[in-house]
Protein backbone atom coordinates (compact mmCIF):
# COMPACT_ATOMS: atom_id res chain seq x y z
CA UNK A 1 0.00 0.00 0.00
CA UNK A 2 1.12 3.81 -0.39
CA UNK A 3 0.00 7.18 0.01
CA UNK A 4 1.08 9.77 -2.78
CA UNK A 5 0.55 13.51 -2.52
CA UNK A 6 1.61 16.35 -3.90
CA UNK A 7 0.24 19.85 -4.12
CA UNK A 8 -0.46 21.58 -7.60
CA UNK A 9 -0.99 24.62 -9.00
CA UNK A 10 -3.17 24.85 -12.03
CA UNK A 11 -2.92 27.81 -14.26
CA UNK A 12 -5.61 30.78 -14.32
CA UNK A 13 -8.89 30.00 -16.13
CA UNK A 14 -11.15 32.42 -17.54
CA UNK A 15 -14.47 32.09 -16.24
CA UNK A 16 -16.71 28.74 -16.84
CA UNK A 17 -16.05 24.91 -17.19
CA UNK A 18 -12.59 23.89 -17.93
CA UNK A 19 -11.09 20.58 -19.05
CA UNK A 20 -8.08 19.95 -17.01
CA UNK A 21 -7.61 16.39 -17.13
CA UNK A 22 -4.16 16.49 -18.79
CA UNK A 23 -3.23 19.13 -17.05
CA UNK A 24 -3.72 17.50 -13.39
CA UNK A 25 -2.30 13.89 -14.98
CA UNK A 26 1.29 14.91 -16.50
CA UNK A 27 1.75 16.25 -12.73
CA UNK A 28 0.97 12.73 -11.26
CA UNK A 29 2.86 9.92 -13.03
CA UNK A 30 2.89 7.96 -10.21
CA UNK A 31 -0.80 6.69 -11.34
CA UNK A 32 1.22 4.39 -13.49
CA UNK A 33 2.66 2.52 -10.56
CA UNK A 34 -0.88 2.06 -8.95
CA UNK A 35 -2.66 -1.01 -9.92
CA UNK A 36 -5.69 -0.42 -7.62
CA UNK A 37 -6.62 2.33 -5.78
CA UNK A 38 -8.20 5.75 -5.62
CA UNK A 39 -6.90 9.12 -6.74
CA UNK A 40 -8.89 12.09 -4.98
CA UNK A 41 -8.70 15.90 -4.94
CA UNK A 42 -9.37 18.63 -3.20
CA UNK A 43 -9.36 22.30 -4.40
CA UNK A 44 -8.17 24.28 -1.87
CA UNK A 45 -10.98 27.49 -2.54
CA UNK A 46 -14.04 28.02 -1.56
CA UNK A 47 -15.41 30.11 -5.45
CA UNK A 48 -14.08 27.56 -7.86
CA UNK A 49 -15.29 24.23 -7.86
CA UNK A 50 -13.99 20.28 -9.12
CA UNK A 51 -16.66 17.87 -11.10
CA UNK A 52 -16.16 15.40 -13.70
CA UNK A 53 -18.46 15.06 -16.87
CA UNK A 54 -18.48 15.28 -20.45
CA UNK A 55 -14.78 15.49 -22.43
CA UNK A 56 -15.26 15.81 -26.03
CA UNK A 57 -17.74 18.84 -27.05
CA UNK A 58 -16.69 22.64 -26.09
CA UNK A 59 -20.65 23.43 -26.10
CA UNK A 60 -21.24 21.37 -23.11
CA UNK A 61 -18.71 23.24 -21.00
CA UNK A 62 -20.64 26.32 -22.31
CA UNK A 63 -24.13 25.16 -21.45
CA UNK A 64 -22.79 24.63 -17.88
CA UNK A 65 -21.84 27.84 -17.47
CA UNK A 66 -24.88 29.61 -18.62
CA UNK A 67 -27.13 27.01 -16.68
CA UNK A 68 -25.45 27.92 -13.55
CA UNK A 69 -25.07 31.87 -14.31
CA UNK A 70 -28.82 31.13 -14.07
CA UNK A 71 -29.80 29.12 -11.36
CA UNK A 72 -27.25 31.51 -9.53
CA UNK A 73 -28.38 34.90 -10.54
CA UNK A 74 -25.84 38.00 -9.77
CA UNK A 75 -28.45 39.93 -8.41
CA UNK A 76 -27.54 42.09 -5.65
CA UNK A 77 -30.90 42.24 -3.84
CA UNK A 78 -30.22 38.30 -3.34
CA UNK A 79 -27.70 38.31 -0.83
CA UNK A 80 -25.79 40.18 1.85
CA UNK A 81 -22.14 38.90 0.86
CA UNK A 82 -20.85 40.70 -2.21
CA UNK A 83 -18.01 42.52 -0.45
CA UNK A 84 -15.31 41.74 -3.52
CA UNK A 85 -18.57 41.97 -6.19
CA UNK A 86 -21.90 40.41 -7.33
CA UNK A 87 -19.84 36.95 -8.33
CA UNK A 88 -18.34 36.37 -4.74
CA UNK A 89 -21.19 34.84 -2.91
CA UNK A 90 -22.63 33.23 -6.37
CA UNK A 91 -19.19 31.30 -6.58
CA UNK A 92 -19.26 30.49 -2.94
CA UNK A 93 -22.99 29.09 -3.78
CA UNK A 94 -21.88 27.43 -7.43
CA UNK A 95 -18.59 25.84 -5.27
CA UNK A 96 -21.28 23.86 -2.83
CA UNK A 97 -23.78 23.07 -5.55
CA UNK A 98 -20.91 21.23 -7.38
CA UNK A 99 -18.33 20.62 -4.81
CA UNK A 100 -15.06 21.13 -3.97
CA UNK A 101 -13.34 17.29 -4.48
CA UNK A 102 -13.78 14.13 -6.71
CA UNK A 103 -12.53 10.82 -5.92
CA UNK A 104 -11.60 8.40 -9.37
CA UNK A 105 -10.54 4.64 -9.06
CA UNK A 106 -7.13 4.23 -10.68
CA UNK A 107 -6.68 0.61 -12.27
CA UNK A 108 -3.33 -0.67 -14.17
CA UNK A 109 -2.30 2.54 -13.78
CA UNK A 110 -4.61 5.04 -15.62
CA UNK A 111 -7.72 6.50 -14.38
CA UNK A 112 -10.47 4.06 -14.54
CA UNK A 113 -13.18 6.97 -16.09
CA UNK A 114 -15.35 6.09 -18.61
CA UNK A 115 -14.80 6.78 -22.48
CA UNK A 116 -16.76 10.19 -22.24
CA UNK A 117 -15.58 11.34 -18.66
CA UNK A 118 -12.95 14.20 -17.85
CA UNK A 119 -12.07 16.33 -14.94
CA UNK A 120 -13.33 19.98 -14.99
CA UNK A 121 -11.96 23.20 -13.42
CA UNK A 122 -15.44 25.40 -12.59
CA UNK A 123 -14.15 28.77 -12.30
CA UNK A 124 -16.41 30.56 -10.62
CA UNK A 125 -14.91 34.01 -10.68
CA UNK A 126 -14.05 36.50 -13.19
CA UNK A 127 -10.83 36.76 -12.14
CA UNK A 128 -9.79 33.55 -10.20
CA UNK A 129 -6.31 33.38 -10.33
CA UNK A 130 -4.31 30.53 -9.74
CA UNK A 131 -5.91 27.72 -8.12
CA UNK A 132 -4.07 24.95 -5.73
CA UNK A 133 -5.44 21.39 -5.62
CA UNK A 134 -3.99 18.67 -3.19
CA UNK A 135 -3.74 15.66 -4.96
CA UNK A 136 -4.14 12.47 -2.57
CA UNK A 137 -3.88 9.02 -4.22
CA UNK A 138 -4.18 5.49 -2.22
CA UNK A 139 -3.59 2.13 -3.42
CA UNK A 140 -1.16 -0.84 -4.40
CA UNK B 1 -4.50 -3.23 4.32
CA UNK B 2 -6.68 -4.62 1.47
CA UNK B 3 -7.82 -2.82 -2.40
CA UNK B 4 -10.56 -4.30 -3.51
CA UNK B 5 -11.56 -3.21 -7.10
CA UNK B 6 -14.71 -4.86 -9.33
CA UNK B 7 -16.39 -3.71 -12.78
CA UNK B 8 -20.36 -4.09 -11.96
CA UNK B 9 -23.02 -3.33 -14.64
CA UNK B 10 -26.30 -2.31 -13.12
CA UNK B 11 -29.39 -3.01 -15.22
CA UNK B 12 -31.22 -0.92 -16.85
CA UNK B 13 -33.78 1.32 -15.16
CA UNK B 14 -36.31 3.92 -16.23
CA UNK B 15 -35.88 7.19 -16.12
CA UNK B 16 -35.83 8.43 -12.84
CA UNK B 17 -34.15 8.10 -8.54
CA UNK B 18 -33.55 4.03 -7.91
CA UNK B 19 -32.63 2.69 -5.08
CA UNK B 20 -29.33 -0.09 -6.27
CA UNK B 21 -28.14 -0.89 -2.53
CA UNK B 22 -29.18 -4.79 -3.02
CA UNK B 23 -27.96 -4.44 -6.73
CA UNK B 24 -24.65 -3.50 -5.46
CA UNK B 25 -23.90 -5.44 -2.69
CA UNK B 26 -24.60 -8.67 -4.04
CA UNK B 27 -22.13 -8.34 -6.14
CA UNK B 28 -19.54 -7.00 -3.58
CA UNK B 29 -19.45 -10.24 -1.44
CA UNK B 30 -15.63 -9.07 -0.04
CA UNK B 31 -17.03 -6.22 2.23
CA UNK B 32 -18.25 -8.90 5.06
CA UNK B 33 -14.52 -9.13 5.19
CA UNK B 34 -13.50 -5.48 6.22
CA UNK B 35 -13.71 -4.25 9.62
CA UNK B 36 -12.58 -0.74 8.85
CA UNK B 37 -12.71 0.73 5.27
CA UNK B 38 -14.31 3.12 2.83
CA UNK B 39 -16.37 1.67 -0.37
CA UNK B 40 -16.37 4.38 -3.44
CA UNK B 41 -18.23 3.81 -6.56
CA UNK B 42 -17.81 5.70 -9.67
CA UNK B 43 -20.69 5.92 -12.35
CA UNK B 44 -18.97 5.68 -16.10
CA UNK B 45 -20.91 7.77 -17.18
CA UNK B 46 -21.90 11.44 -17.73
CA UNK B 47 -25.83 11.15 -18.49
CA UNK B 48 -26.67 9.43 -14.75
CA UNK B 49 -25.61 10.01 -11.10
CA UNK B 50 -24.88 7.97 -7.60
CA UNK B 51 -26.85 9.70 -4.75
CA UNK B 52 -27.67 8.83 -0.94
CA UNK B 53 -30.51 8.97 0.20
CA UNK B 54 -34.00 8.15 1.57
CA UNK B 55 -34.57 4.32 1.60
CA UNK B 56 -37.99 3.56 2.46
CA UNK B 57 -41.08 5.61 0.86
CA UNK B 58 -40.86 5.78 -2.90
CA UNK B 59 -42.57 9.04 -3.49
CA UNK B 60 -38.84 10.14 -2.07
CA UNK B 61 -37.87 9.12 -5.26
CA UNK B 62 -40.38 10.35 -7.61
CA UNK B 63 -40.41 14.00 -6.20
CA UNK B 64 -37.14 14.19 -6.55
CA UNK B 65 -37.21 13.41 -11.13
CA UNK B 66 -40.39 15.71 -10.24
CA UNK B 67 -37.71 18.43 -8.79
CA UNK B 68 -34.81 17.84 -11.25
CA UNK B 69 -36.96 18.18 -13.92
CA UNK B 70 -38.36 21.32 -13.35
CA UNK B 71 -35.14 23.09 -11.61
CA UNK B 72 -33.19 21.35 -15.45
CA UNK B 73 -35.66 22.19 -17.85
CA UNK B 74 -36.32 20.27 -20.90
CA UNK B 75 -36.53 23.78 -23.38
CA UNK B 76 -34.37 23.70 -26.29
CA UNK B 77 -33.96 27.40 -26.11
CA UNK B 78 -31.43 26.94 -23.37
CA UNK B 79 -29.09 24.67 -24.55
CA UNK B 80 -26.76 23.92 -27.45
CA UNK B 81 -25.52 20.65 -26.42
CA UNK B 82 -29.11 18.68 -27.61
CA UNK B 83 -27.62 16.50 -30.82
CA UNK B 84 -29.01 13.50 -28.85
CA UNK B 85 -32.86 15.23 -27.63
CA UNK B 86 -33.96 17.67 -24.84
CA UNK B 87 -32.54 14.75 -22.80
CA UNK B 88 -29.07 15.23 -23.32
CA UNK B 89 -28.00 18.58 -21.89
CA UNK B 90 -30.10 18.52 -19.00
CA UNK B 91 -28.60 14.53 -18.12
CA UNK B 92 -25.62 16.14 -18.05
CA UNK B 93 -26.45 18.84 -15.82
CA UNK B 94 -27.85 17.08 -13.55
CA UNK B 95 -24.81 14.90 -13.15
CA UNK B 96 -22.63 17.95 -12.09
CA UNK B 97 -24.95 18.20 -9.65
CA UNK B 98 -25.95 15.24 -8.05
CA UNK B 99 -22.39 13.99 -8.55
CA UNK B 100 -20.90 10.73 -9.95
CA UNK B 101 -19.07 9.36 -7.28
CA UNK B 102 -19.80 8.33 -3.35
CA UNK B 103 -18.13 7.16 -0.92
CA UNK B 104 -19.61 4.90 2.05
CA UNK B 105 -17.69 3.61 5.11
CA UNK B 106 -17.34 -0.24 6.04
CA UNK B 107 -17.45 -1.19 9.27
CA UNK B 108 -17.59 -4.82 10.38
CA UNK B 109 -18.59 -6.15 7.07
CA UNK B 110 -21.46 -3.89 6.43
CA UNK B 111 -21.88 -0.19 4.95
CA UNK B 112 -22.26 2.00 7.88
CA UNK B 113 -25.20 3.84 6.71
CA UNK B 114 -28.01 5.22 9.16
CA UNK B 115 -31.51 3.74 8.94
CA UNK B 116 -32.27 5.25 6.28
CA UNK B 117 -29.86 5.37 3.93
CA UNK B 118 -29.61 3.80 0.57
CA UNK B 119 -27.57 4.32 -2.62
CA UNK B 120 -29.67 5.96 -5.64
CA UNK B 121 -28.90 5.60 -9.36
CA UNK B 122 -29.98 8.60 -10.66
CA UNK B 123 -31.05 7.82 -14.89
CA UNK B 124 -31.58 10.95 -16.31
CA UNK B 125 -32.21 9.92 -19.76
CA UNK B 126 -34.90 8.60 -21.56
CA UNK B 127 -33.23 5.38 -22.03
CA UNK B 128 -30.26 5.01 -20.66
CA UNK B 129 -29.49 1.01 -21.32
CA UNK B 130 -27.07 -0.49 -19.01
CA UNK B 131 -24.76 1.50 -16.58
CA UNK B 132 -21.14 0.77 -15.77
CA UNK B 133 -19.78 0.98 -11.86
CA UNK B 134 -16.44 0.80 -10.44
CA UNK B 135 -16.41 -0.42 -7.29
CA UNK B 136 -13.18 0.66 -5.20
CA UNK B 137 -13.27 -0.98 -1.12
CA UNK B 138 -9.80 0.13 0.89
CA UNK B 139 -10.00 -1.22 3.91
CA UNK B 140 -8.45 -3.99 6.69
CA UNK C 1 -0.76 2.38 7.02
CA UNK C 2 -3.41 2.72 9.20
CA UNK C 3 -7.17 2.64 9.53
CA UNK C 4 -9.21 4.59 12.16
CA UNK C 5 -12.98 4.94 12.33
CA UNK C 6 -14.96 7.17 14.75
CA UNK C 7 -18.29 7.35 15.44
CA UNK C 8 -19.36 11.20 16.23
CA UNK C 9 -22.51 12.92 17.35
CA UNK C 10 -22.76 16.99 16.74
CA UNK C 11 -24.88 18.43 18.57
CA UNK C 12 -28.45 19.87 17.55
CA UNK C 13 -28.14 22.63 15.51
CA UNK C 14 -30.78 25.30 14.35
CA UNK C 15 -31.93 25.43 10.64
CA UNK C 16 -29.41 26.73 8.54
CA UNK C 17 -25.50 26.20 7.56
CA UNK C 18 -22.94 25.77 10.54
CA UNK C 19 -19.51 25.30 11.01
CA UNK C 20 -18.48 22.01 12.76
CA UNK C 21 -14.63 22.31 11.71
CA UNK C 22 -13.92 22.43 15.25
CA UNK C 23 -16.26 20.06 16.76
CA UNK C 24 -14.79 17.33 14.50
CA UNK C 25 -11.70 17.75 14.74
CA UNK C 26 -11.57 17.85 18.93
CA UNK C 27 -12.92 14.14 18.89
CA UNK C 28 -10.40 13.18 16.14
CA UNK C 29 -6.91 13.51 17.96
CA UNK C 30 -5.73 10.81 15.96
CA UNK C 31 -5.05 12.99 12.89
CA UNK C 32 -1.90 14.26 14.05
CA UNK C 33 -0.18 11.05 13.94
CA UNK C 34 -1.33 10.64 10.01
CA UNK C 35 1.44 11.90 7.97
CA UNK C 36 -0.29 11.55 4.36
CA UNK C 37 -3.99 10.47 4.12
CA UNK C 38 -7.28 11.08 3.84
CA UNK C 39 -10.48 11.92 6.29
CA UNK C 40 -13.30 11.19 5.03
CA UNK C 41 -16.75 11.93 6.88
CA UNK C 42 -20.59 10.96 6.13
CA UNK C 43 -23.31 11.92 7.69
CA UNK C 44 -25.84 9.31 8.66
CA UNK C 45 -29.06 11.35 7.70
CA UNK C 46 -31.11 11.89 4.57
CA UNK C 47 -32.61 15.34 5.42
CA UNK C 48 -28.72 16.96 6.76
CA UNK C 49 -25.61 17.10 4.43
CA UNK C 50 -21.57 17.84 5.16
CA UNK C 51 -19.91 20.71 2.45
CA UNK C 52 -16.88 22.41 2.68
CA UNK C 53 -16.76 26.07 2.27
CA UNK C 54 -15.90 29.94 3.55
CA UNK C 55 -14.80 29.66 7.28
CA UNK C 56 -14.91 33.22 8.11
CA UNK C 57 -17.69 35.44 7.41
CA UNK C 58 -21.13 34.27 9.05
CA UNK C 59 -22.86 36.47 6.00
CA UNK C 60 -22.65 33.79 3.51
CA UNK C 61 -23.89 31.34 6.09
CA UNK C 62 -26.72 32.98 6.11
CA UNK C 63 -26.83 33.37 2.35
CA UNK C 64 -26.29 29.72 1.73
CA UNK C 65 -29.94 29.26 3.89
CA UNK C 66 -31.47 32.01 1.95
CA UNK C 67 -30.51 30.60 -1.47
CA UNK C 68 -31.37 27.10 -0.73
CA UNK C 69 -35.14 27.90 0.58
CA UNK C 70 -35.19 29.95 -2.51
CA UNK C 71 -34.67 27.15 -4.89
CA UNK C 72 -36.35 24.21 -3.05
CA UNK C 73 -39.18 26.01 -1.86
CA UNK C 74 -41.63 25.03 0.55
CA UNK C 75 -44.13 24.83 -1.62
CA UNK C 76 -46.67 21.88 -0.61
CA UNK C 77 -47.97 21.95 -4.13
CA UNK C 78 -44.79 20.65 -5.30
CA UNK C 79 -43.87 17.16 -3.21
CA UNK C 80 -45.87 14.30 -2.55
CA UNK C 81 -43.51 13.55 0.73
CA UNK C 82 -44.82 16.04 3.13
CA UNK C 83 -45.74 13.43 6.13
CA UNK C 84 -43.59 15.44 8.57
CA UNK C 85 -44.01 19.35 7.40
CA UNK C 86 -43.31 21.05 4.71
CA UNK C 87 -39.51 21.08 5.65
CA UNK C 88 -39.50 17.38 4.94
CA UNK C 89 -39.27 16.42 1.17
CA UNK C 90 -37.67 19.60 0.52
CA UNK C 91 -34.37 18.65 3.13
CA UNK C 92 -33.78 15.40 1.43
CA UNK C 93 -33.81 17.22 -2.15
CA UNK C 94 -30.92 19.74 -0.16
CA UNK C 95 -29.06 16.52 0.80
CA UNK C 96 -28.63 15.46 -2.73
CA UNK C 97 -27.98 18.65 -4.07
CA UNK C 98 -25.54 19.28 -1.44
CA UNK C 99 -23.90 15.67 -0.48
CA UNK C 100 -24.12 13.20 2.39
CA UNK C 101 -19.96 13.03 2.58
CA UNK C 102 -16.71 15.21 2.26
CA UNK C 103 -13.24 14.12 2.09
CA UNK C 104 -10.19 16.03 2.98
CA UNK C 105 -6.62 15.41 2.59
CA UNK C 106 -4.10 14.90 5.74
CA UNK C 107 -0.53 16.51 5.56
CA UNK C 108 1.77 16.16 8.30
CA UNK C 109 -0.93 15.96 11.32
CA UNK C 110 -3.52 18.80 10.01
CA UNK C 111 -6.31 18.90 7.28
CA UNK C 112 -4.71 20.32 4.27
CA UNK C 113 -7.81 22.74 3.90
CA UNK C 114 -7.05 26.13 1.79
CA UNK C 115 -6.52 29.19 4.10
CA UNK C 116 -11.05 29.74 4.02
CA UNK C 117 -12.03 26.25 3.51
CA UNK C 118 -14.22 24.98 6.79
CA UNK C 119 -16.53 21.98 7.36
CA UNK C 120 -20.09 23.15 7.26
CA UNK C 121 -23.22 21.28 8.53
CA UNK C 122 -26.07 22.17 6.71
CA UNK C 123 -29.09 21.48 8.51
CA UNK C 124 -32.17 21.41 7.01
CA UNK C 125 -34.99 20.48 9.25
CA UNK C 126 -36.58 23.11 11.74
CA UNK C 127 -35.52 20.50 14.65
CA UNK C 128 -33.42 18.51 13.48
CA UNK C 129 -32.14 16.75 16.70
CA UNK C 130 -28.53 15.14 17.35
CA UNK C 131 -26.70 14.26 14.08
CA UNK C 132 -24.49 11.36 14.12
CA UNK C 133 -21.14 11.17 11.51
CA UNK C 134 -19.04 8.42 10.57
CA UNK C 135 -15.17 9.57 10.47
CA UNK C 136 -12.45 7.38 8.98
CA UNK C 137 -8.89 8.23 8.50
CA UNK C 138 -7.06 6.25 5.96
CA UNK C 139 -3.52 6.83 5.39
CA UNK C 140 0.46 6.56 6.96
Amino acid sequence: MKVIQKNITLKPKTRGFHLVTSEIISEVSEIKDISKGIMHILIQHTSASLSINENADPTVREDMETYFRRIVPEDSSLYQHNYEGLDDMTSHIKSVLLGSSISIPITNGRLNFGTWQGIYLCEHRNHGGNRRIVVTIIGE
